[in-house]
């Protein structure tokens, strides 16, 4: 099969494999050949082999701060080649505002979860997900958990709407744990994704067996898979239906997390008043996910759910916003919107809208007079934004199931918002749902209603409309994914995307054991007293439980009033001796801050030293209250140290907490907290000369 | 079919069905008939049905905090009529001790949820899963999550082991999530959790419609389930990928979590040697997971994997310790160990001993010589204690993949803790593994390791020993559940077990919008300006948004000279005018403490109040430093108020917590912080009278 057109590779065991071409791959803008598949054939136990051997040793070899820091260095790598990708993007039907979402929005998902790896989690490979909680009266039993790397290999399977940010967005938080991965995008575009993993493995940043690429098919890639593997897949429910019954993936209990295109909606409170800024608020979001990326997102709205008294008013300005949008090939001037992404995607979205139209009318959408703008379009995969109405949601279950994958949206009214949530509901579990409302109490009502149905809830208002994100774009700290027809997983959400990737244990033991494990002092565990004072150590000195049992410091009447007279802290306990003996206290006690206070006081290390600031505090409980003539003593021990790679312009540095225990003459503890600190390493010969 | 032994019931819709005996329930003792199961069948359209309307209003009509409470109520309710239970549980073949773990562990576990729920669920439905995030540069634009009740049913499928603890583990957390169950335990122990149920539904505590029991099969119950709703199912792993399969819960999404039967295993670490105390630990904790239910716990020790320097010697030991456990009746004074289930169990054990002794030999476990103490035992299930040795179980996959659920387990050395890693990760998944040692750089070492493939991982030492729950038993605060062969699911572990039936969604818009939905001041939301002081409000008359702007206050080189004096902290960065000048900040700056302190002072209100005491503060972070002539000034936002029930002999109060943010003359936040304080609640008018 000889062609001009170059033929795609998949990225396996290190190598790039496919010499022979197999498939067509068109262009959405003109119907032409841009691509070829390989014919070549992949060896899945190889890919799985090298990902289990060398990918695990070399995400391994670093730690959750390190491959923090080589994401930020990954993302920004693909922002620096990012043009690359929009010359390529453009074949799949994209506008530059479609791509901007695809390539720019994924590698900010990197720069996100570089973030949430630098900010959340430890130096190291283990996750402590404490506090440790003692399992006996006696303290010597207690129990706790950490997340751990699950030795395993993470299969990613994408849709083909995003070709780089559906590989980027969970290869961010897979990386991050330290799982490698075997993408598979979706054939129709996967040149895109083979450029952008191009570019990646171009970089040099990418571990050896971190990312392996599959273009074409994943054999019998899921056949091969074992318990500590993980397999995620975005698409349609029936594809993610039928790989959730892989026998393989059910006898071995090979975790499977799906998000499935669904029936989102948006609703328009009846609160709002066609004067409202947010009426318009209205119809812009619903007139913007029709035509972005030509409505193929498995978050667009589907279903415009409005006020029955404001139904042609919405119609209305909808309809003539969707009349302003110019489609075509979005090279050509003033295009908003471009194409699908296939023939096939076109036919398909054709067969759904007919089903849809049973019984319901279109309000915009021209079949005959649709002409795409542009040079060779008529071979392209256009489809002409389409708005329907159902005028009675409750009767018609098609609004409700059948999803047209393109700018397609059916508006239905409500009379009231009971009706409003019970229509949202009939989706049967939607990725996103957007509320229009001007009033607090509407959002407070109906959000908690709507959400166990859908993934996310988008308040839409003019308060947030300056800043909003919009309806349709999942974000990096934010949760993606919903129930049932939405797939029933769950994706990005901050750290919690990364502890999918890991494997959560519980651990009992003694407090020593539980400290040796976690990395993390446990109290009650055995400690180092110091022989030098431990804020005088430098980072890489210290230990976890180097601790300090400080001099003591008996508390008289004339701290409290002193303390009163600094802070201007006269509260009736501390002053108030007849209001105060009627208190459950039965007496004057000292301030909570003085005791804080008096604590550093009996542990600080005056002198100029390694420790650099104490910038915050952490759980502080005020146990017992302290008296007139108590005597307090405290216990600083060393917590938990996390090593930070190094920052220009900064001198080395890690953040060390310390769990610090203040006690009475009888033992007892009175408060109890961490502090935390920044702690500088140990200069170098160089700059130690 | 007339028989004298009673026929027992299923609670389906608030009713007792259940007329007509079917088959016959026998003692595990001495194989007489005990009860029969019922005949007649279940409308299980209607039991849902019923769930969903009675069960969910009734348990939506109260909120965590009062369903934490009625949790304890019922666990109280059980452990006032245990010996009940006890008498029953004779029937099962389960010795006092063995019932101890089914009754008590049981009620404890309710009692652990009580806990959970009081102390780390709001009031209200809506657990905010905070922090909320900004979304935007300005703050008009945040994100957060908040769990909510998904509207559906949870189907709780049990095994035969613990007819009581199985339903009560699983329905403790359910419950306090706002959940209706319907549980269904194996039918040969059901007559035990059918007489716990009768006692809940006679104790008058239970909600209409919040549990309901199935005797007997599920008919269609799983094909008629929905994306709100949750299976879970504890038994064999091949029942597990059966249910899983089924095509309803597949097409729908339903959340399935599954804890099989595993080959868990206990390691002995190589630092100990047969004079330590820890080898007779390791001896010991073998010798009871054999014994303790007659070995059918999902939990049992499997494997136990031994350095091959000291096979010999745990050989003997071993097989000294399980020759002194008298086997029967255990009515019979002296017996240690009851029997297995039933017939059919007896006869599977057998079945899987004969397969493991294949290459293999036996250790201890006489079959021709065995003969059960007491009367009738002849009829009875008992199974003699039976221990077995594998030299090579590198070689040997038997030993790791067919278990025998009961008192049988397998010894197999090892030569360097490599080795024995990776025999552990042989079992392909299990529940718990067990590590003696001394040693804690052996427990950093291994730990880690085999976490990745053991749900729990219980560290045995000296230390540890005196309070140690054991290896076999799963906690109410720890996670329950592995990977791979032991289902992947995980149930328990405090407030995780509550999640899994509440819906996650993540929550966008405004900070006014998320305030109000979530409960909770999130910060750039309008607050209300307190025309009262807000710590002069009872806990019933504060609203979230009740914020007060203090006065202002300038530092001067007095106030840090004066709090150096009172709390004895003269760090440098305060007083040594050369060195500070040096620091990042470059000149002295005041103590975090003292802005705390004058913080407090500029929002105290000194007479007796409603405030009760300020009980500790969270997340406090020095975000600037404050310099000697800067000004600051607080904001004190109601946050967040938890109403707890009432307690006897305790002024009617409520948990606040407060914002507190502390600027600058330049509006920039120097100190960010909660306060957390208990806020008395209106006196009522007898009170106050």
């Amino acid at each position: 099969m000889q062609t001009s057109a170059p033929t795609l590779q998949s990225f396996i065991a290190g190598r790039w494999i496919g010499q022979q071409a197999a498939g067509a791959l068109k262009s959405a803008i003109n119907g032409k050949t841009v691509f070829h598949a390989h014919a070549d054939s992949i060896d899945f136990a190889e890919a799985l082999a090298f990902a289990r051997r060398a990918g695990i040793k070399s995400l391994l070899a670093m730690d959750f701060q390190q491959r923090a820091a080589r994401l930020k260095a990954m993302a920004a790598y693909l922002i620096e080649h990012k043009e690359k990708l929009y010359a390529i993007s453009h074949h799949t039907g994209a506008t530059r505002a479609d791509s901007w979402i695809d390539i720019e929005g994924g590698s900010g998902t990197l720069f996100a979860y570089a973030g949430v790896g630098a900010g959340e989690l430890p130096s190291g490979n283990i996750v402590h997900e404490g506090p440790a909680v003692p399992l006996g009266k006696k303290g010597s039993f207690a129990g706790t958990h950490i997340l751990v790397p699950r030795g395993g290999v993470a299969v990613h399977i994408n849709a083909f709407n995003f070709p780089i940010w559906g590989l980027l967005e969970k290869f961010a938080p897979t990386f991050l744990a330290g799982m490698p991965c075997i993408a598979k995008p979706a054939t129709a575009t996967s040149y895109l994704t083979e450029a952008m993993v191009r570019l990646l493995n171009e970089s040099g940043l990418l571990p050896e067996g971190a990312l392996q690429l599959v273009i074409g098919s994943t054999g019998d890639l899921l056949d091969r898979l074992d318990g500590q593997d993980v397999v995620t897949f975005t698409g349609s429910a029936d594809t993610a239906a039928r790989l959730r019954a892989n026998p393989n993936l059910i006898a071995r209990s090979v975790p499977f997390n799906a998000e499935a295109d669904s029936l989102n909606c948006a609703i328009l409170a009846s609160d709002v008043t066609p004067d409202d800024e947010e009426f318009d608020l209205f119809v812009k979001e619903v007139a913007r996910e029709m035509s972005v990326k030509a409505g193929q997102k498995c978050t667009a709205i589907r279903r415009a759910i409005v006020p029955r008294k404001h139904l042609d008013a919405v119609a209305e300005r909808l309809a003539a916003r969707l009349a302003k949008i110019a489609v075509g090939d979005p090279s050509v001037e003033g295009v908003k919107m471009g194409a699908l992404a296939s023939k096939a995607q076109q036919a398909d979205v054709a067969e759904r809208v007919a089903l849809l139209c049973t019984g319901n009318e279109i309000v915009f959408g021209d079949k005959s007079g649709f002409k795409p703008m542009g040079e060779g379009t008529a071979e392209g995969s256009f489809f002409a934004p389409t708005l329907l109405l159902c005028r009675d949601g409750a009767a018609n279950s098609a609004v409700h199931d059948v999803e047209a994958f393109g700018p397609v949206s059916t508006l239905m009214p409500y009379d009231d918002i009971e009706q409003a949530i019970e229509l949202s509901a009939r989706g049967k579990g939607s990725l996103v749902s957007t509320l229009v409302t001007r009033d607090p109490g509407v959002a407070a009502k109906v959000v908690p209603a709507i959400a166990a149905w859908h993934g996310r809830v988008h308040i839409l208002d003019r308060e947030a409309a300056g800043e909003s994100t919009g309806h349709g774009s999942p974000l990096p700290l934010l949760k993606h994914g919903g129930p049932g027809r939405a797939g029933g997983g769950e994706e990005l959400g901050g750290v919690r995307a990364v502890k999918h990737y890991l494997q959560r244990a519980a651990v009992q033991g003694s407090p020593t054991m539980l400290t040796a494990v976690t990395g993390e002092y446990v109290r009650g565990a055995r400690v180092q007293e110091a022989d030098l004072h431990p804020f005088r150590k430098w980072f890489d000195d210290l230990s976890v439980g180097d601790s300090l049992l400080t001099h003591r410091r008996t508390v008289t009447d004339a701290d409290i009033v002193a303390f009163g007279g600094i802070s201007g802290d006269y509260f009736y306990m501390h002053f108030d001796e007849i209001a105060a003996r009627e208190s459950p206290f039965g007496k004057r006690i000292a301030h909570g801050y003085f005791v804080l206070s008096a604590a550093a006081g009996l542990f600080v290390s005056p002198a100029k030293g390694p420790v650099l600031a104490n910038y915050g505090l952490d759980t502080l409980r005020f146990v017992k209250p302290v008296g007139i003539g108590d005597t307090i003593q405290a216990r600083l021990t060393c917590k938990r140290k996390i090593d930070r790679p190094a920052k220009k312009d900064q001198p080395a540095q890690g953040v060390v907490a310390w769990d610090v225990q203040v006690t009475n003459q009888d033992g007892e503890m009175v408060a109890s907290y961490d502090i935390l600190t920044l702690v500088l390493k140990r200069p170098t010969a160089q700059q130690a000369g």
